[in-house]
């Protein structure tokens, strides 16, 4: 069982085995302008996104959905969804942002009105700031608690979901609160409701997600088939991808902070954390010049593979000259740390223009 | 255990005892003007009903909140509901009528527009046909589909109420399907959310039900009391009636059409019905002017004493008539007839204006 409440650094080939889920690379050369996620094996897993590849490729509708939960700061690890939102946004996809601000309550008992301005003042502005379009046609973003169409398909889907069936994916139990027990629903609808008549009707819909959400996936998939001749539902596909690793070498985490940069640490800090990172260094540098270093091992080379070096060619020069000793970690870091100081100062600023027009979209009334 | 979703026949006095349901003949004295209803003896239990009567007698605001469940047709026992909502209006209650159009999809497969056209056609129209004044201040008709606060609040209490409790109190199991589950959290909000801010925060509130309802009555007493701290919510007041027997002498149920007296018969349909209703009559006439008739279990009297007689003084002497032996069934049947049909006539004609009423309130823009 996967548990999506829990967050464990995860088996990722065994997933593909045990689960069902294809590997990415056998789809990679039919990708025209692969994003670098996909080019490097970040995104490493799918389902059915043969059916996604076409749509792009015929220029037919489908959509993207992908939901933040607003609780905590956001990461630069965060930054992975954003990108592929925009890489679909150029490649013609419905966006759909649901504010899970239904989950945020259940599992984190937060309110409504922390959640929406979480999502303003975190989220949302983040997004913007790292380049999506928000006002883009057919970008829909959302708080769940405020959606009546979502709610009330959730609910109508619930009729051919059972308890036993949520034991079986979820582990709930007896203790298990309502609330909980039901909000996963509220995740599928917001998959599913795209294909909705008002939506423009049914379309293939991809959701890239961590590994840990393919419960959700697969419970998704499901419920759309039990219901495919009321709403004619395509079964939703799938992209997963790896999760950053956090500066201690443990997975990056919002509630951990020492593991995390944060979107909204200043240009300063963000270089300094780097600086800090569990890297792949040797014992000594006599050792390191010698043996050489172990870049898929070092949350700095990550951080440079995940999001700082655009050029392949440049990215393969660090990997070798890591791996033969020639650079040592101190120098690394310092590129990756400039890298990361320019790429906040740019976010920085971005992000107050971002605030108004995310709280904008957002507002209560 | 009251299983709320069967219809058997109940045995009143254990309920009493059992469930901690008051009788309502102690309060009756207190109770100013009170309707038949009350005076005969068929709204015969109560839970917290002294702050009712408080709130009447102060003319301090408190809610009444009665719900319909759009599934086939009303019949005349549903009168009683419309008879309550009248008085308490006089008595200068707020009135809140959800309609369950999400009970209805999980318990019956009516899907919501479906509820919606029969809430229209059926329900609606006949509850102002009734005498019900919709347009009045603080009367708040809605669908439970549509009403965002209630499904918001729904949600919000269920983080406090567990799947333990549920099994206990619906007998609920692991086939139980989710939207079964998850919809009395649904009923809890429909009573609670009255006392909300947004209308005019904490009050009393009634909730007239018939004993077969008692379990979502404790059910909300108990999560009013748990979220006491957050809402200062006072635990609803309840009061229980009578089932109106049927023509054949079991319950009377839209689902068995020979046990009904719709609402929607033509007055010659009504009063061939009565006629041929099960009487308290003695095997011969001989015997019944010997000993009498037995109009306490007679479905003709009981038609009389709930709908049709208005003066107490008559129905006494309706009732000493039969008891004594003065009275034959056929002579008896011949009022009874001759009363509904005149108040199926009246009915009908009022139900003209109604119908265009009752779609203005709930047509979908």
């Amino acid at each position: 069982m996967i548990d999506p409440w829990s967050s464990a650094i995860v088996d990722y080939e065994n997933l593909i085995e045990q689960f069902g889920i294809k590997p990415f690379s056998d789809l990679l050369p039919d990708v025209k302008d692969p994003p670098i996620l996909m080019k490097r094996g970040i995104i490493f897993g799918q389902r059915d996104y043969g059916r996604i590849l076409k749509a792009i490729r015929e220029k037919s509708e489908f959509a993207v959905v992908t939901g933040m939960m607003p609780s905590g700061k956001m990461h630069i690890g965060h930054k992975m969804i954003v990108d592929q939102l925009i890489w679909y946004q150029k490649q013609g996809a419905d966006i759909f942002i649901p504010i899970a601000d239904m989950e945020s309550y259940s599992a984190r008992n937060i309110d409504f009105e922390e959640s929406r301005e979480l999502a303003i003042n975190e989220y949302l502005t983040n997004y913007i700031a790292l380049g999506l379009d928000i006002k883009k046609k057919n970008t829909h973003i959302y708080l769940q608690s405020e959606n009546e169409t979502v709610q009330n398909l959730a609910y109508l889907l619930g009729r051919r979901v059972n308890l036993n069936e949520m034991k079986a994916i979820y582990g709930f139990s007896g203790s298990t609160n309502l609330s909980h027990l039901y909000v996963p629903l509220i995740q599928v609808a917001d998959i599913l409701h795209p294909q909705l008549e008002e939506f423009g009707g049914p379309k293939p819909i991809v959701v890239p997600v961590g590994p840990d959400q393919d419960p959700h996936i697969r419970l998704t998939r499901d419920i759309a088939e039990r219901f495919k001749t009321k709403y004619q539902f395509i079964a939703p596909s799938s992209t997963y991808h790896r999760f950053i690793t956090g500066l201690t070498g443990d997975k990056m985490s919002s509630s951990k902070p020492k593991t995390a940069i944060f979107l909204s640490d200043s240009p300063e800090v963000a270089a300094k954390k780097i600086k800090s990172a569990k890297t792949g260094g040797r014992e000594s540098l006599d050792d390191q010049k010698r043996l050489g270093g172990l870049p898929e091992d070092c949350v700095v080379y990550e951080m440079l593979l995940y999001h700082l070096i655009k050029s392949e060619d440049e990215l393969k020069d660090i990997f070798n000259n890591c791996k033969n000793g020639t650079t040592m970690c101190g120098e690394c870091k310092i590129q990756a740390a400039e890298l990361l100081k320019k790429f906040f100062v740019d976010l920085s600023k971005r992000r107050i223009v971002a605030e108004t027009e995310a709280r904008k979209i957002l507002s209560k009334d």
